[in-house]
Order: C-alpha cells, then sequence, then structure tokens
C-alpha cells in the first residue's frame, strides 16, 4: 500500500506494519475509496455492520502464553467473530494500539502481522488504525466493518424455537485454566485460545438458509450469552446438560464433571454461534453442513415463553443459571 | 435506548452509559438498522468515513488536569476532528474504553457522558462500544463514523496552492505547559485543550463551494501535519512564520518568541483544519466563513515542487522543518 505519512519514528512502525506483507498482500478492494494513510479509511457499502473489541493485557491475554503473532491474531479473530454474529461479509479491519514504549518495534509489528493474517483469512484487510504509546499493559482495540443486508440480530427468538450451537465449548477456557495452575495446555487447547476461528462462513450459510430467528456469538460462555439472547428476544432458554458439545481438550483437562461443565458454560472465548430456529429446520441439513465446514451442529436447548436461562439434568431436575454466579469462574481473569 | 442485556456488573455499567440521558436522548436515526446492544451496530449508508483515534491516561491527558466528563469530550471530539478532515457527517460514534477497576462506576459514566455530548453535538450519537477493566491506565478508543460521498483527502495539493489553516493555534498545548510547569493554565487555553471543537460544519462548508485540493485535521500540530500532506500530496510546503494565527492563550503564556512558535507550530491537539485551495479562491470567502462560524482562516504558507516543510522568516530566512526535531516540544508528554 502506498502510505504516504510523514518522517518519525510512530510513522516509521504504522509503516511496518502496512509494508511487511509484501507485494502480493496490497488489499485494497474496489469498495474501498479510501485506504491506509489519510484521516479516515472511506468504504462504499450499502449497510454496513460495525462492531470494536478490546484486547488488555493481564486481562484477556498474557504475553507468555502467547507469541506476539498470536496475540494479534486472536484480538482480530475475536473482532470478527461479532461479524459473524450478525451474518456480515468483512470489509475492512481498523487497530488501534496502545503500546509500551519497549515493544514499539520487531514486537508489535509481529503483533499486527498476526492482526492482518486474521482479518486476511477472512476474506479482508486492515484498513488503518491508531498508535500510541502507554505506561500501562499493551491494549488492542480491533474495529470491524461488514457488509449486512440483512442483519441477524439477538432479538428475533421465540417459544417453540430450537437452540443450537456450533462446534464444541470450553477448550480455550481449558488453556487458560491449564497457564493459571502453571501447566501447559493440550495443543488443540492452546490453539482454540490463541486462533479461534470466527463462524463467518457458517453463519451466513445459515443465514442464507433462513433458519436463523436469532443469532449471536459465544465469547462470554453460552450462559451468560444464551442470556444475552434471552434478554434480547424477551424469552426464555432451557439449556440440556447433556446436550453441550463438551470439547474433548476440557474432558482431558479435567475428570470432575463439574469443573468440565463450567468451562464449556462459563469459560468464555469460545467464538463459536449460538442461535435460535424453528423447530425441525435444521436438522436436514447439518450433514451438509458438517460436511463444508468441518464443523459441528448441536441442539442445546429450546426456547419457551418467561426470562432468564435454566439449566436441564439428565435425571430432569433443573435450575437456574445465574450468569452472575458464573462471573468468578467466568472470562480468563489471568 | 432499549438496550436488552444479560445481567451482570458490566451490562449494568452499559446501561448506565446509555440510559443516564433521558427519553429526549434516544439517538436513533433512520439509516441506523441496529442500534446499540447486539453484537454489531447496523448503518444503511453509501459511502462511510471510518477513523479510531486512542486516548490514553498518563499520555494523552491527566486525570488531575480534567474532569471525567472532559476527559470523555475531548476523546470524541479529536476522533471527530478525523471526520472533519474527510469533509464528512457524523454518522455514529462507537466508544470502547480499558476501565480500571476504581473507576468502573460513577466516574465511567461521566466519562460516557462527555463523549456522549461530543457525539450530539456534532449532530450523533453512540452506537456501541466495548467495556473491559485494565490494570493500567485508562484506555478510550473513539470510533468514528461518517456519510463521506466525497471524500477530500490530503493527495490533492498541487503546486501553486496556498495554505490556510482555521482558527488559533497553540492554546491546547499552553495549557499542558502550564500544568506540566505546575501552573493553572488560562481558561481559554483549558478549554481548548479539555473541550476542542472538530471543525466539521467547516469543512463540508468549505468541500461544498469546491476550494479544497488537499485537507488534513491539525492533530501533531501544524509542522507535523503539513508533513503528512506535504507527503501525501507528493509536493513541498513553505510556511512564513508571521502568518500563523498563534492563540493568545499562547502570548499570554510565554514571552519568548520561540516558545510561542513552538507551541504553534509542535505543540498539537488544535483539531483545527489545514487545507491547500487553488491561489485566490479562498480569500473571497472568507469574511463569509467568519461570519459564519466565528472562527478565523488563515493563509499560512505555500505549496511548490518538492518535498518536506519549510518556515520562512519575515527576514526572508528560510529553515527545513524536520518534524522529529520537534518531537520533544511535540505532543503532550504529560
Amino acid at each position: 500500500m502506498d502510505t504516504p505519512l510523514g518522517p518519525g519514528a510512530e510513522f516509521d512502525l504504522i509503516r511496518a506494519f502496512l509494508h511487511s506483507r509484501g507485494e502480493a498482500g496490497r488489499w485494497l478492494p474496489p469498495n474501498v475509496l479510501v485506504g491506509p494513510g489519510d484521516d479516515c479509511a472511506v468504504l462504499r457499502t450499502a449497510a454496513l455492520a460495525v462492531s470494536v473489541d478490546m484486547s488488555v493485557e493481564g486481562v484477556h491475554f498474557r504475553r507468555e502464553w502467547l507469541e506476539p503473532e498470536e496475540i494479534g491474531y486472536r484480538a482480530a479473530a475475536a473482532a470478527l467473530s461479532d461479524l459473524a454474529a450478525m451474518a456480515a461479509l468483512p470489509a475492512g479491519v481498523l487497530v488501534a494500539a496502545a503500546v509500551p514504549t519497549r515493544d514499539a518495534g520487531d514486537f508489535m509489528v509481529r503483533v499486527m502481522a498476526g492482526a492482518r493474517e486474521a482479518a486476511e483469512r477472512a476474506g479482508t484487510g486492515i484498513l488503518g488504525g491508531d498508535l500510541t504509546r502507554t505506561d500501562g499493559p499493551l491494549v488492542l482495540d480491533v474495529l470491524v466493518l461488514g457488509d449486512c443486508p440483512s442483519p441477524v440480530t439477538r432479538r428475533g427468538a421465540v417459544p417453540g424455537d430450537a437452540l443450537w450451537v456450533t462446534g464444541e465449548l470450553g477448550a480455550a477456557a481449558a488453556a487458560v485454566s491449564a497457564w493459571q495452575r502453571g501447566r501447559t495446555p493440550a495443543l488443540a487447547a492452546r490453539t482454540a485460545f490463541a486462533r479461534p476461528s470466527p463462524r463467518l462462513a457458517e453463519a451466513r450459510w445459515l443465514a442464507e438458509r433462513g433458519v436463523l430467528h436469532a443469532l449471536i456469538d459465544l465469547s462470554d460462555g453460552l450462559a451468560g450469552d444464551a442470556g444475552h439472547l434471552a434478554a434480547a428476544s424477551g424469552v426464555r432458554i432451557m439449556l440440556e446438560t447433556d446436550s453441550i458439545p463438551v470439547h474433548s481438550a476440557v474432558l482431558s483437562a479435567s475428570e470432575r464433571p463439574d469443573d468440565r461443565l463450567r468451562l464449556a458454560l462459563a469459560g468464555g472465548d469460545d467464538y463459536e454461534l449460538c442461535f435460535a430456529s424453528p423447530p425441525g429446520v435444521v436438522e436436514p441439513l447439518r450433514d451438509e453442513f458438517v460436511a463444508q465446514f468441518g464443523t459441528g451442529l448441536t441442539r442445546v436447548g429450546s426456547v419457551s415463553a418467561g426470562s432468564g436461562v435454566s439449566l436441564r439434568a439428565a435425571d430432569g431436575s433443573e435450575r437456574e443459571l445465574e450468569f452472575a454466579g458464573f462471573d468468578h469462574f467466568g472470562p480468563p481473569q489471568p
């Protein structure tokens, strides 16, 4: 990219972010009227989805856990997952970073290379951003833009719907749990945390088939995110314990069923999709979905009139899930 | 706004941000398909300008200097200034915040009220954001969106053009300089720093009259930002010392001409416009501009073939401005 900034160390670093990808990576699609290096990026679009997601060192990750590229990849993938949650098509990424002075060299170039890789895997690229120093921890704020002619919100679930999730849950939380106990996580768990896969194509595939009443991505954990979906739709959600697709990395990380369930329900950072659909409409599509994406599709519960989220055990007993009660098991607190 | 989030302290705080404005403030214009509370905001638009601007406590401001509302106002106004720099019409603001735990109450509600006030003064509102804790300083990242059918970039200056700025320069830097020396800044200087006025209407007014070849906003200071404009346009810029509109608060803050010039040229945080126009086209508009906006319009230099930025003194002597040479006088280093 032609990046016409004036001289100075900050601008040298911005140029390094943009140029380290080589000629082949000069991503600037026809809908971008103005690319990086001006005061704003400008996009031509009909309806645009916009979200920001902030990653703070010591809160969302520790640098001892991750390679610099993974810090950037993870931050961008988590933000892109919000586009998946609207069934939007990625159209651009901006990255703002508050950087400790000692990191303002190769370390940050590698962080940004990871963010760029995540953007490119999602079919888009980095359109701009901001760079500042900080006396505190590294902070990345990733802004994502997506074409979104037909947004699928959290609001459309109705009583009678079935609740579904993609993939398997709890692996990223199992990695965090291992690190916090001074252990090395299983590779599958580590990868789930370091390089999550936002379900962008999967969400559009489901949206195109008209089966989505309401959609959210799992960032806080199924218990909390089902709570958001229930609140937005004005419905009650019942999850069934035996249906939760617990990731195999969780099974190997803990032998206690309660711990496993906590990681899968409230561990967070899954970046899978959770959606409500009319009963019976998803089952006929499941084999094709799994064949196309190599990702599972599991019915985990049902929607009824009321509010809140409950969990039904195999013996039929039911208990209310208080999201606040899950807080201390909740998002990683490194 | 109807903000259907699940239970939890974080979501209570988000609700407080959105609801503290009262019924009258439920800003959601017809071009917003999805407002706050879902995974993304969605806007209907033809061409959208996007920018992010990060404000870090201890780097861009100190909390001893500002009221909480001013911290938010300033961060949002600085970001909105990037829309002015494209002659874009504000269409939405998102705010991501990394918040020290002790601030996650009234303090942050007041910060966000300030950000919202700046957005509303610009004719728009807060569409969403992200909220996380941090063990470090407060970090605000403000994302601005603007309708921008005809972007004015930094690239169009050509030899022969005149270089102009709006307003007066150096007042915000004079405030920072006073605080750093343990003094109380003059009210005008303090206001310039705490509540800058992004020149949104001014930029569109000038753009509509077809006089803008290239446009940038002054955030780093005229010396540095003229350098960006020169680099982007592939031209040389000469500034004339005697033409620089030095703010009266700078004159009262220092008696040394060199100090005054440094504050006006390299102090930063002015958030005025700097633009290149064909010779003679701005002069006939100046009276109307000043009458309409109450803001000055001053020719500060000229554009020629070459590269870089130079400064010509009243005696005709000329010296090259090395942006790096201004770094240590440069952006506020609280």
